[in-house]
């Protein structure tokens, strides 16, 4: 196992406290139990969104703390849900006044641990609306799930959700445009290697010199289908059919292409998939209206790529284009 | 060779028509030679800065083309430098009539062609001048290098250059910016593993399971020493001395700290890197005063890291504080 990393057990801590040291104007970070929040949080009278999950992500979710998109975050060991007393103690903490908006991936132990704590923070009075995403087009259930896994669309609604509040939405609007990017983004991801999480010290899975995995999960959890390598475009069909037919996408819709990067996968590999992308997109009749290319939610050093479509209106276009500040996106600001 | 590619042939171009479907506001390509200009390029009046080199560092060059940072990139094949007249062509294309600055990365095609693209270019009149970039103080000479390689300092200098362009500068103030950067900054990196060029289809160098190259060049050039792999702390420590010696720096001064990732290493090991970074930083006691963390000049997929530190002062922080609009950088707008 090649990383640069101390020990095994310190990776999750040691990484939190490098953010705080890159990023003392944007974050603060708590440990024991683990969080990370906006800088001078709570922001009173405005409604806070923390969302979390396993780490091994990153930047999601820790790297999308700050102005105009997550109030926390609450990272979990690598590839495990953070506990109901983390997200608990985080929703508290960010807590304005105005109640907090849970944005939680669809996996089994994120629902229950974001459950719990929800219950939790509402006997203090807090008002919690939990929202669970899941877009993945690839599975129905899968080892960590029952119904879809949540992948791609967690991204861009934190920052559209993180832009309402901003503009001070109430938690009912800050929720139904999380709702709102679930119900309208479609995702699926496909592997060319493995990833090792640090503690287990080996690959979550093996794939021959000339196989990949379509369908993956951002834990390595199995896809659709294990085959032979083809050349980009065409593994680019075969993502971009079902996530066009399951919404469905149709001729004229405005869409926002989200081109992910798994970790391990070059930059200059991301602009030959998304060259691919646009050419479907203008097959079918489908307005390119935003993009966002590079590496955003990730399992480790694993290398492929995951595509996000996210029909678009006018006020989603809006609160994509208002000013953001975190670690990992920044625009207007 | 596991890639996400079409042909071996047309990796670089149809990245670029990538860039172009996923940027359409802020570049314009052309193709052919290939090079990459600020949409709406020449900005008249304005001086303009042209970098370029060897594709396969994205998101160096083409990524930093737009406002207050490059006019134009001309990117050659993978670890290739560009051609005289692609540098040629993109020089007067972006020429607003106050002269274009040339950040040049220390190797010897780069130097030699981006001389003759100067040439040719002065021969219709533009006023071109050239500033070397050779911050690495990991080898002396290398296998593509008489004198020290170029590297980290390089994004910097195109920032800050950039900023200054957009600011007014004149060509020698605007020159005089990048030498400020390359006098004022120094870089060491290491790989955990090599990268394989893909018309070469196999890896540029072998690596044990165990081991890793101290000092790597980012085309994969053997470094300093191949050594036992260790923590990240000690890591850094290897790359951190020689880096801090060098220069010198000394007690008290302030320093932007570049932590970047060679492609294939996760954000999260990049962070626990920073973490080392600050502390010794600390140690010494020099000011983190402003950072970046993240994969900006990379070799390829290879796991990796370098460091950079760049001295500032007054103008080197508000010009890096000043807006930046492009595919890789964004804040301010």
């Amino acid at each position: 196992m090649k990383k640069l990393i101390n020990a095994v057990d310190d990776v999750v801590t040691e990484a939190l406290q490098g953010m705080q040291a890159a990023h003392p104007d944007l974050i603060e970070i708590h440990l024991d139990p683990n969080y990370v929040v906006r800088r001078g949080a709570p922001v009173e009278g405005q409604v806070a969104v923390v969302s979390g999950g396993g780490s091994g992500h990153e930047p999601m979710h820790n790297g999308y703390v700050g102005l105009g998109m997550l109030s926390g975050a609450c990272p979990g060991a690598v590839f495990t849900s953070p506990t109901p007393d983390q997200i608990y103690e985080c929703t508290r903490r960010v807590n304005g006044g105005r109640g907090v908006v849970h944005v939680v991936k669809n996996y089994t132990g994120d629902v229950m641990n974001f459950e719990l704590a929800a219950e939790m923070a509402r006997a203090d009075g807090i008002e919690v609306e939990a929202v669970v995403i899941n877009d993945d087009v690839a599975v129905q259930d899968s080892l960590y799930t029952a119904g879809r896994r949540g992948v791609g669309a967690t991204v861009l609604a934190e920052k559209l959700a993180g832009a309402r509040a901003e503009a001070g939405g109430s938690l009912g609007e800050v929720a139904a445009v999380v709702r709102k990017v679930n119900d309208n983004a479609r995702s699926m991801g496909m592997a060319l290697t493995p990833c090792t999480v640090p503690a287990a010290g080996k690959p979550t899975f093996e794939l021959g010199d000339d196989e990949m995995e379509i369908g993956i999960g951002i834990h390595g959890e199995p896809g659709r289908e294990r085959m032979e390598l083809e050349t980009a475009d065409r593994i680019v069909d075969r993502l971009m059919g079902p996530i066009l037919e399951d919404l469905p996408f149709r001729s004229g819709d405005r869409v926002l292409a989200f081109v992910n990067g798994m970790g391990g996968t070059p930059l200059i590999e991301l602009y030959i998939v998304t060259r691919r992308v646009a050419r479907v997109l203008e097959e079918r009749g489908l307005r390119l209206e935003r993009s966002l290319v590079g590496s955003y939610i990730t399992s480790l050093e694993m290398a492929g790529c995951s595509i996000t479509l996210l029909r678009l209106g006018d006020e989603l276009v809006r609160l994509w284009d208002a000013p953001v500040h975190t670690p990992a996106l920044r625009w207007g600001v």
